[in-house]
């Protein structure tokens, strides 16, 4: 897999939604063994990149950071026999606009504008990621819509 | 992480009902480059190992035979806050039983307990596969049940 910066794959459109809709999806990075790590995650989608939020320490930052072959699986909530493979590389590691982005994806998928209304405590401890994963190799499965 | 046989880890309480319901989850495997692939796929298990299918050939069966590092992530399709991430190896891939493994789970997750009724043409041609997979390392999610 070349990590050289090119194009991103495309997402084909019977399975677009799949990454346009607020699904929790599944994370995949490797650990320093190379064994798979997975964690459910929020995301974003700019039509050509896929953007995820972390803290900065946490397992998949540091796996992130050091191994970027990464895969996201979204699965259509409502039939779990749609689904999308995407495989990609992390792109970029940056705390840039990663406040921005965390507070949206939580006003998305929980409706609360502001992500550490509920965690009072983190607000000024926890350090926010931003990772602009590109799209390698994209495998759709079930029917197109 | 060591692929030696020994005792599974165990799955903890207020997380079990994750591994015992039929949740279609994902699961991940090692490409030949090291890179993770995830898929959807149907599970069972038996109070120590988790139990998957899939036919000789795939991409995840060769992964499997080859690279015995995997993971399972399942989450509530009631609450995807609630999850639960087993690390594993895989410790057996065999034919044998794995007819009943997959029209068991075909009963489970779709009522149907012929899995080659909807696809009779791939009755005398595909051959079904089980993966017995040792939890390794297990991290629960979100609130315990």
């Amino acid at each position: 897999m070349t990590t050289l910066s090119s194009t991103p794959v495309e997402i084909p459109a019977g399975h677009r939604d799949l990454v346009e809709r607020p699904i929790v999806v599944s994370l995949v990075t490797l650990m320093p063994d190379g064994g798979p790590q997975a964690s459910a995650v929020w995301f974003s989608f700019d039509g050509e990149y896929l953007w995820v939020n972390s803290a900065k320490g946490r397992q998949k930052d540091k796996n992130m950071r050091a191994r970027p072959q990464v895969a996201i699986l979204s699965i259509d909530p409502e039939d779990p026999y749609r689904f999308l493979e995407v495989r990609g590389v992390v792109e970029e590691v940056t705390e840039a606009g990663a406040l921005e982005l965390i507070n949206h994806l939580s006003d998305i998928y929980d409706r609360e504008p502001d992500f550490f209304a509920k965690k009072p405590e983190l607000r000024h401890t926890q350090v926010r990621v931003n990772y602009k994963i590109r799209p390698v190799r994209v495998v759709p499965h079930g029917p197109a819509k």
